[in-house]
């Protein structure tokens, strides 16, 4: 007599998006653009992670090397303090896709 | 106008089961059950991975000792050069999680 030892099991992923077979973007990628997208400058989508401006610009700029596109339009405000950042097109299709598999994934492994 | 770049976008993962929150099943040692499933002893099914039968067992006794179950059942035949090696049930429950959801997985991103 063998046990069903399948709930006690329990699958788990890492994701990420790859573009012409390189690595490209990942949860973490994910997490400082929706974080920028959300408070609206780099500075504050960082610091919500508890990140410095220098590493999530670092993460958003390596992803925009490799692929030769823009993920973040930046601006200049008028008013001291004033400017902030937001998610580009490209941004969003590189978003919008890992969450949308990232969701369904989520829902094959709560059918488990 | 923005181009879309999802289609030269590919998703892509790393699978693996969790025993009470702990790395305890990925893909490798997946390749290694089947094959030692399929070739009937660990030294052929080790070494149609070109991995060393040292390895391969490593590998097993490594999740065994974790789950504190047996994946594998070995037994001495009469003959030179018999006996060989059968998946317990605890391990083709395993096996069968692993390939469960990664058959979902990949159906997801062929969906992409």
């Amino acid at each position: 007599m063998t046990d069903d030892i399948s709930s006690d099991l329990q699958p788990n992923y890492k994701l990420w998006l790859e573009h012409k077979g390189e690595y490209v973007f990942g949860p973490g990628a994910y997490a400082i653009l929706s974080s920028i997208d959300r408070e609206g400058t780099i500075t504050k989508g960082a610091e919500a992670l508890g990140m410095s401006y220098r590493y999530a610009w670092g993460v958003v700029k390596k992803i925009e090397k490799k692929l030769g596109l823009p993920l973040l339009e930046t601006f200049k405000g008028g008013t001291v303090g004033g400017g902030g950042a937001v998610v580009t097109e490209y941004g969003k299709q590189l978003m919008e896709m890992f969450v949308r598999v990232k969701s369904e994934f989520d829902r094959v492994i709560e059918d488990q």
